[in-house]
């Protein structure tokens, strides 16, 4: 079984790493957000694909999440001797990662290839790709500052500013790449990771074309919630529900995703609730340890067979 | 008195630092070599306007003269990961002075501006300026390779190629800047450091304005010979001498600068010399120590007064 799934960082990581312990490489893609991607110095940084490849090639640093482990900061330190803010923690060995990119995409290689070529150093196996190769960026507009970029609110401001509303600027200017277009179209499933349904999976939906794309699949298309008894897992996906106008609920997530999707999990500390999907279920969601990420992926993965 | 002293790395650091120990900080300016200057992964490197800041800030590895004393590796070790060669060797530390030169150079801000920006961070009160603001890449024509880059020739193979002969490229594009110029004009004494003539004096020499600029200056004009008893004290001026077809020797050094300078300062430890300069005379020229290199600084300035 040929499986696609959407993620952003964090747990759409942790996903992704029971899927592959579960599937044959060859049957993984993981389709990454972009939207948070930034400048940094002049380097580019693409901390959701950096996420999923730290996590997928075993360096990550499992405390947080994200980053590699046992990594040092003395660039970063050196910057401060220079006077600079440096607020954002680029790691040492990170650091390759994204002067490497930077380079990369300087004499014009795609940021599908780049993603290729830094993963498949890495050992992985499975295909990672960016939602899109053109440069997107999530403007947070929030009451206390106003328009800002999606790193200075996660990181600088560890989103605690409140959400007024949000826009993806440069967003009709990308297209589907051909390998995104490609493995949607070869997948027997679509599984979308609990990951923030506005911050991650949105941007990936609103490339032109991804909408309409996805929804023609005729395929199980899954949401997993991130969710679970009105509180996000991680992060500020619950906060920036209410923000937004919305019950924070993995009902409320549900519908947001309404009819582009057909089936809905959610947790199983969660009472059973009613959603616009046509299959629903409970699992146990919460990915503390390899052991639950595996069994979660497997339960997912068997319980969307069994609708044939 | 106010100095110049033109450098190109570690010997003319190791000079620049006893002058710096000698004279008011406002009446030091150290001109540098930018010929060496390279990208690496998208990163514009400067090394010798590094070594100088490094020396000047006593941030410098005393054991290399260049580099960041502690710096560690763990940029270029992922690099490595990664599938890169990286044979040169940028610390974590120096990596943080990379970025932000690139970053800036990528928003117009001059190299001279840079440099300024970057030295005063450190606490170096003495002004620090590179040889010209454009971008200038000393190439070496190679029996072994043909022709290749100077970092290829200095780093990657330890300057052990023959060299067949040096040209500059782009050299004839770039100009004097206004602040060398100034510096050149208020000064009363123009130093040439211990550094490589044909490596590192040379290019600073070859923007377009600049020999007859400095031929124009009715000062003392001095160097210091890197040649001591026939050898270099450090790096390939020895070898490249022969190869270019001259004797290795500090008569060929002070015979290549002709009548641009009027004095020339050999090491004590050779015979009397001969040279075309009108002045001349020796002192203990290889700077082991701090102590040295204050009282070479001390010496020569000393030396020149007396000329009057």
């Amino acid at each position: 079984m040929k499986v696609v799934v959407l993620v952003g960082g964090v747990g759409g990581a942790k996903l992704a790493l029971g899927l592959a312990k579960v599937l044959p490489p060859e049957n993984l893609t993981v389709i990454v957000n972009t939207g948070d991607d930034t400048w940094m110095y002049g380097l580019r940084i693409c901390p959701d694909l950096d996420t999923i490849m730290y996590t997928l090639s075993d360096l990550v640093n499992k405390e947080n999440g994200w980053g590699v482990a046992g990594d040092t900061f003395q660039t970063i330190a050196a910057m401060k001797r220079f006077g600079e803010d440096a607020w954002f923690g680029l790691g040492d060995q990170d650091m390759a990662t994204h002067i490497l990119r930077t380079r990369w995409l300087q004499v014009g290689t795609t940021l599908t290839d780049i993603t290729g070529r830094l993963t498949k150093k890495l050992g992985i196996r499975q295909q990672i790709l960016p939602m899109t190769n053109e440069p997107v960026a999530t403007i947070v507009d929030t009451h206390e500052y106003g328009e800002i970029d999606f790193q200075t609110y996660f990181v600088r401001y560890r989103w605690q500013p409140t959400v007024k509303s949000l826009r993806l600027d440069g967003i009709e200017a990308t297209s589907v790449s051909i390998e995104v277009e490609t493995a949607l179209k070869q997948a027997d499933a679509l599984i979308v990771g609990p990951s923030n349904p506005w911050l991650s999976i949105d941007p990936i939906l609103s490339v032109p074309g991804m909408r309409d794309l996805i929804g023609s699949l005729n395929i199980p298309r899954v949401a997993i919630s991130p969710i679970v008894g009105g509180e996000a897992v991680k992060g500020p996906a619950a906060k920036l529900m209410v923000e937004l106008g919305h019950e924070s609920s993995a009902v409320a997530v549900a519908r947001y995703y309404g009819d582009l999707l057909n089936g809905f999990v959610y947790d199983e500390s969660d009472s059973e609730m009613v959603v616009p999907q046509q299959y629903a279920t409970k699992f146990e969601t919460i990915m503390k340890n390899d052991e639950i990420k595996v069994a979660l992926a497997r339960n997912v993965l068997e319980w969307i067979q069994n609708w044939k």
